[in-house]
């Protein structure tokens, strides 16, 4: 009745720390199968059906195209299946990807992200990862690349989720019991203290209340683990708070886009110890921008066309930064 | 099983607006009166009954001192009784009150916030009103010397919540009816839309997600009704939030202090129209001191010695400020 | 959002005891209105409309026609309308009832069964009376006749409290006070401890447990209360149950016809005393009776055609018991 | 959090059929945890910390003493330490056990019971099954000696869940993931259709609802699935039920005792087909008695001095049956 859930359900019971995540984490599944998005992600795995005979021997997941499969495995009309699912399937956000040889050219280059943080945090082997806001799961798969022992990771969205699963199934049984991506929302979560490392990347802008966002990251974090935050900043003291007026680079939900130091300060206030800035980047078009599986607005259009140091609205252009933090030991 | 809270519960039974709030308010209360708040509520009610007898006839609800009965009404050894009793439920946050010509000294004199606001503010005559963050119940005394037709206050603490019982039980049923003090929070609150007017004062800077307040007041406003909004304040610009990086003025729960631009700008991303500035006033030794029922700290002690407009963490001292903003009509 | 219940959920908060009610009946008022049977039963609210200025100031409520008004109140036009809608609210299994001098003629001739049992029981003035299954409420009205201060009825079925509403809305303010039907089921019934006298009257046969309704209806009783329970019956000594093997006069429903001394037996044994059996009496194709207003199938139609004293099935025909028994005084 | 029922947590995440019940059990198991039933279990969990050290190598399922490991291979301290245990864990209803050498008398010869029923039931081998009202689990072991899949028992009681798990940490673990034991009620079940044969032995005289036991009984069973019920039972026909008026042999929690025919028909009422009684016979006492592990009172005590063919209250004394009933299939 969980399906395809069951087999973290079973990973949940049998682990003493996320056991406790039982006592809700089967009704939000029930709900989630029931509700309008649930009735989505069922006509989805509908698609996923046809890809139910491959299986990908060979895995890359330390490379920009994070790939599965070799083109020589599938017949030609399986390649034209593929491509075909692609365009069922979009908008594709995240990636790249490359599956069986049919490359998927999403809306970020996401590896791009991956580079610029994978140097200055903790090193992921053998850690257990909450990965919160993880649209379609690309970087989860570049985290089981670095070595890590589990990887969980949480988006409300049935089509993430679907493309997701769409790899998910291709893998080996014993990856495939390493790796989980849940429909949910934060909020939906316990305070399970079971992860190693926390990412929330894009997420924290999204929030009404960063406050309670930081407060639920690191409920989840084990003692001494590590938050990997990366999010929006504008320039400006530890005072300075950016709370658009109306829409942000055309996004109607932004309402926090802080200073590099009132974050930092806000983190320190949240309790978190060992604040660090470890990068900062203006967004480009090289690495945001649409392709032939995203086929709307992207960030070229979001931004002045004069001058791409403003959104369209005028606020600055969207500057990204990452942070590590820690949660205190015992 | 919900005394003294029953006659509210009848009030909302009969009126259509007020009546979904049954689907929790009597469950909340429960779980209130078997909380030990609850317990604590009890054994304040056990104090209030050597005042069982009391009757007041004559009631002054529009001068600084909020005033019930008069001194000749009660006997001497009553007169003791009271003041005894006035000592036995410490501290005394907000007043003055005069009862049966006992006064009670409050630390704040909150007529003088009172005369600050109600120039700027709709008139309250005929109006249904919420007090949210209510304390002891000064202000919606004078809401009810203003005219109001109904006002209801919350506040979750029980001492409040008995001494506002203190008084209310003495005066005539007829205006019993109409003020009710209920021992809960905000969020405990739902989507009502029930209200004229809104009083949010001195709460908002407590609250972890400014956005997540200013969205529940907004929906116990009727369509057109009017928020007045009291909190701490400093110098900035559109952008600029001061996060204590610990405690200010000794107080540990201090989460958001705007600048009077960087509030407007978000009541109006709220969704409040018209919004206003009504008054900005730092706040005095005059206004909020040490008295005989409030013996513990006061401002005096929050501010630098050597200057008082530095708090004794060297942020800016206390500045205050009213706004009012109205929700959007039909 | 609770109309037409909001005058009784304000009778409950005002009293000390039915007032725990209202940790649940809101939320199951809430719920009925939003299921299929609620959605129902606001279309009848619909036809109910038409008689909106109806004004019933004469009653009589201590004869077989249980009446509210006169002929000549109303007009031709009027007296033609109530037929029709008397014809649109079909089928009527209690009565008989005149409205306005229009008689509804219904399939069980209530007063029968009320003549045979009132001169047993306790006299019903100034008593508070719950009435469970209480179908349209014709039962409810006489219980007023003798004087009740309270009379609450309940029946889930949206039919019969449309029924029930048609009359009510006509009678004076005061009246409609006193007398409520809810479109619940007894297991939403939480213990109430509050009622004088429990009427259950053609409901033990259809529960598929006899205990947990005895007991249901113990837990409705002030101590020392009167229950009286009206049920089927069958010959036999105190070990004899009859449990049909399927249908018992071609109802589906039934599970539990027990001897008169095998009942008497079970109201002890759920701590029951005093308890009496006031009647027993065959049912009679009078008392029971297919008509203009209930043109299914009647007693006839469920009788052995060759032999009135069996069923069609074989068993003993209907034999009706009334029994009285108190809950133990404090 | 769950320990130790984890491991049928994770048994169930992964049973397609089961794991609808992860919607209510890890809250039924916290639940039980912190009642003071739980506290109890967690008070008898520490004296079960002795025995952590034994491992039985060698079973023995298949006779009246259910046996784990042999004498010889713990040391004459641990002999000792397990007889103290065992009185530690009086009373033991249901047995009897021998746990490495060390006998457990229990009150009832249970063998005797199973050896009546075990020739009368669809063999067990390979079947997966549920025992409602398991006491301390002693028909469990002889049903996996049987070759059952998997076989679930449930019991509210602390201390039989304590005395199940002595003997389950001692087996080795491919066994210990087919046998469980979960303190809990049978309301407690959601509806799972998923066991081939459900065991109910001495539960339905206990209960106040014979109708709504077998129901629940048959909502676990698959289709086609096999009722075992065993249940006390008296003389007469059809239509006869005994509901003792106090006591019966001293129990004062009995409800239902049919006679044969009675029975036979409720089954088939509620739906069940090929109802078969397999065995029906007086209970001795040979095979109910006093022992030194059980040393309060016992059959004996219940019947009449004078008459071992009444109970002490003049009821015919207690004859058991057995029944078999197989639930319609698709």
């Amino acid at each position: 009745m969980f399906t395809p859930f069951n087999t973290f359900l079973e990973t949940i019971a049998g682990d003493r720390q996320l056991s406790r995540w039982l006592t809700r984490l089967p009704a939000d599944l029930e709900a989630f199968l029931k509700s309008a998005e649930g009735q989505e992600f069922r006509r989805y795995e509908k698609i996923l059906e046809r890809t139910r005979s491959l299986h990908a021997d060979t895995l890359n997941l330390n490379q920009p195209y994070v790939s599965f499969g070799r083109g020589e495995d599938i017949t030609p009309g399986q390649h034209q299946m593929l491509r075909a699912l692609y365009r069922e399937m979009m908008p594709w956000r995240k990636g790249p990807y490359e599956f069986f040889g049919e490359k998927a050219e999403s809306e970020w280059r996401s590896f791009m992200k991956w580079d610029r943080l994978i140097k200055g945090i903790t090193p992921l082997a053998g850690r257990k990862i909450l990965d919160v806001g993880c649209g379609n799961g690309y970087h989860m798969w570049r985290m089981l690349g670095e070595g890590a022992e589990r990887v969980v990771g949480i988006d409300p969205c049935a089509l993430f989720t679907a493309q997701f699963e769409l790899f998910k199934r291709a893998v080996p049984e014993d990856i495939q019991k390493k790796i989980h991506l849940l429909p949910l929302g934060i909020e939906q979560l316990p305070q399970l203290e079971a992860f190693d490392t926390v990412f929330s990347m894009g997420v924290l802008y999204h929030r009404r209340s960063a406050v309670d966002h930081l407060m639920q990251l690191q409920s989840q974090l084990v003692p001494g683990g590590e938050l990997v935050l990366e999010t929006m900043v504008i320039e400006g003291d530890e005072q300075t708070v950016l709370i658009p007026k109306d829409r942000y680079a055309k996004m109607p939900n932004i309402w926090y886009i802080p200073s590099i130091s009132s974050l930092e300060n806000l983190l320190n206030r949240c309790g978190y110890i060992n604040v660090k800035l470890i990068d900062v980047c203006m967004t480009t078009t090289e690495e945001q921008r649409r392709t032939e599986l995203m086929i709307t607005e992207s960030l070229e259009d979001f931004l002045d066309p004069q001058d791409h140091t403003r959104t369209i609205e005028g606020y600055q252009a969207p500057t990204r930064a990452v942070f590590t933090a820690q949660k205190k030991g015992r």
